[in-house]
């Protein structure tokens, strides 16, 4: 499986022209050595793992030629570029895969697979910046702080509003802030799925109270980073789509529920807002037709992710969303029965919990703060990992 | 070396709970066929390559199974996280690699192996923005288009100062600028290796000119996306580093001299800069310690590239530089003596070429600028390459 000592120095024009002396192939055993370590290492806190929402059930190893290639999806995924070694045409295929998930019409698309939510984000509030340059940017204390780190980058920071305790807006003090800047668009970031209580900020809430004080200029960007994966295929799951509502772009993270080995996001928007930004903006003075954030992109990220979907298409996430979610409950109801304060959000597989001691924390990798932490139910969480954490704070209790 | 068909319904928590029917098998099958003749394309398509500075000479088959893991080095490079499952060590040794090829000390040194150039830039721009509110940014023609993209999306589009033929700044053109501006600090981004013609901005003129008119308020951001991984291991190579100039920050693409299977790029900056952000902005306001631009950032690529340099190190870089500007002089040298118009700027391996015909162009994936095409040789260029693509020059000239 693992190339040769001397595959290094034998192919194209990359070359040692000295012979290798043993010196070295004692320390390129020792490089591969390390390797090893650092994959064992890697491998092992991968089974036990509660504090973050990746997928570990990870099947891709069969890929590993692919790591001798370089494919770059460079600019704009719905154009092909001279760059000619891309996966485009499968990029194209996840991303419609997502807009009929979340019923935006695929003529009406457009889109790409970056690098994870940050990035869908990012280029989500930039598209809201060019829609509205004298908009303002809301979102909650509750918010994932890369968002707001974006209005930062984007050189235009935003107002905080403070949340309920589950982790929504307060929706009340939303618009109250709002109407202090009545005459200024509104660019509202709500969460599908917050980080500390995996909480989903509820639009028609937001449009309803819209529509209440006439409030028409808008741009509202879904961070589904968390839960974007995962509410398509929940059973009597929130309606939250491009059809029943006006929502503007969305950001979903690959490397989360769909599971990818490196981070990955799904960027959707409305095609029109990105022609008016190729007409009017900015970049369009400076002549490129790539308004994607990061130019050359991962080709690889988006195969797998392509994969992924294709071979386990809609049913099999379906099910992955149920097992989790009923582990969701197992993992609850062995809580309640402990006596361990916990809390659970409707459609959430994060439950939030008293923070275990600084070991238990560390085992299972768990992100805290202040005095809460919590554990997320992901594939590769089984009720015996459940079962071993709920005796690892038992331990701790007595 | 493949994946078993059913394992994905053996793992974690992913489950089809129905036994696979024939159906599935073949649908399956024909996924994995469809994958080998993705494979195939791309792989053919890597045997005849000219047109972009990817190293396509990898070899990290080997570390296939690491596709099934998911290293994240969310958030600083130089703080641990809870996330845990995570390849910072290498990520720094990998920096300290490069910091001390540019000679800057480590313990003033801050940087990130981030998703490439792009996002480098951004970063560097950036903490130049941060540095200096009230500055201007100032590129050239021949800058990298994601530098003025990048303006845009901080909110700060720049001034575009034309170039001289080769591709570098027109030195007088660019200070007659500033000094209409003489007020405002200068945000610069000279280019180390510009992408058509290959070209240096001169840091040491630049430098000159500032002296002499009294420019005391700058950052110089180093766009080394094309030239930075190599530069260092030229012989006689032009003096660019942090000790002999003032530099403040530099973007170094990983996939292309390093090489990488997915886009990655070095960014290192001085440690102050980051410190005084991350006091005085409203990065700060919004409570994060995070600046760089990503948030979840690739533990893979980090690896890969900690990898490559560990097991081919200085020499070896050295040795591959020297290899492809002898390929590169070869290259002149065949299209001088059939009088196929070209130009080569020093210590270049991007020869600018009169653009062939379409066949050819699409063939070895060259990129094109109205009748110009170019040229560039990466490590898996070797002298039979050439001569083929000479001879398709010869066959369109007769």
């Amino acid at each position: 499986m693992r190339g040769s000592v001397f595959t290094m120095l034998q192919e194209g024009n990359s070359a040692v022209l000295t012979p290798i002396t043993d010196s070295k192939t004692r320390e390129y055993l020792k490089l591969l050595n390390e390797l090893d370590e650092i994959y064992d290492n890697l491998n092992d806190k991968h089974q036990h793992y509660l504090g973050y929402p990746f997928n570990l059930d990870l099947d891709y190893s069969c890929l590993g030629k692919y790591l001798n290639l370089q494919p770059n999806n460079l600019g704009d995924a719905f154009c092909s570029s001279t760059v000619n070694i891309d996966t485009k045409k499968q990029e194209r295929e996840a991303l419609k895969f997502f807009a009929d998930l979340y019923k935006l019409p695929w003529e009406e698309a457009w889109g790409y697979i970056g690098n994870g939510g940050t990035e869908g984000n990012l280029c989500g509030m930039l598209i809201a910046r060019e829609r509205y340059p004298d908009g303002i940017f809301y979102f909650s204390k509750d918010t994932h702080y890369s968002v707001k780190k974006n209005a930062w980058i984007l050189g235009k920071p935003g107002e905080i509003i403070p949340s309920q305790v589950n982790g929504e807006f307060d929706y009340d003090l939303l618009i109250e802030r709002i109407q202090k800047n009545i005459d200024k668009p509104v660019l509202i970031v709500p969460t599908m799925g917050t980080t500390m209580t995996g909480a989903i900020d509820n639009v028609h809430t937001i449009l309803e109270l819209f529509n209440k004080y006439n409030i028409t200029k808008y741009h509202i960007h879904y961070d589904a980073a968390l839960f974007g994966g995962m509410v398509p295929f929940m059973e009597n799951g929130p309606t939250l789509d491009f059809e029943s509502l006006p929502i503007d772009s969305i950001a979903i993270s690959g490397h989360k529920f769909v599971g990818c080995p490196m981070p990955a996001g799904i960027f959707l928007t409305r095609k029109k807002y990105v022609q008016q930004i190729l007409t009017n903006s900015d970049v369009a003075y400076v002549g490129t037709k790539d308004t994607t954030i990061t130019g050359c992109r991962n080709g690889l990220s988006a195969l797998l992710l392509w994969y992924q979907i294709k071979r386990k298409g809609f049913k099999v996430f379906k099910q992955e969303v149920k097992n989790c979610l009923d582990i969701t409950q197992y993992a609850k109801s062995k809580l309640d029965s402990i006596g361990w304060e916990n809390f659970l959000n409707p459609w959430s597989n994060t439950i939030v919990i008293a923070k275990p001691n600084d070991k238990i924390c560390d085992y299972w990798s768990l992100a805290c703060e202040g005095n809460k932490a919590h554990i997320i139910i992901m594939q590769h969480v089984t009720k015996k990992h459940i079962d071993q954490f709920i005796f690892h704070l038992v331990s701790q209790k007595n």
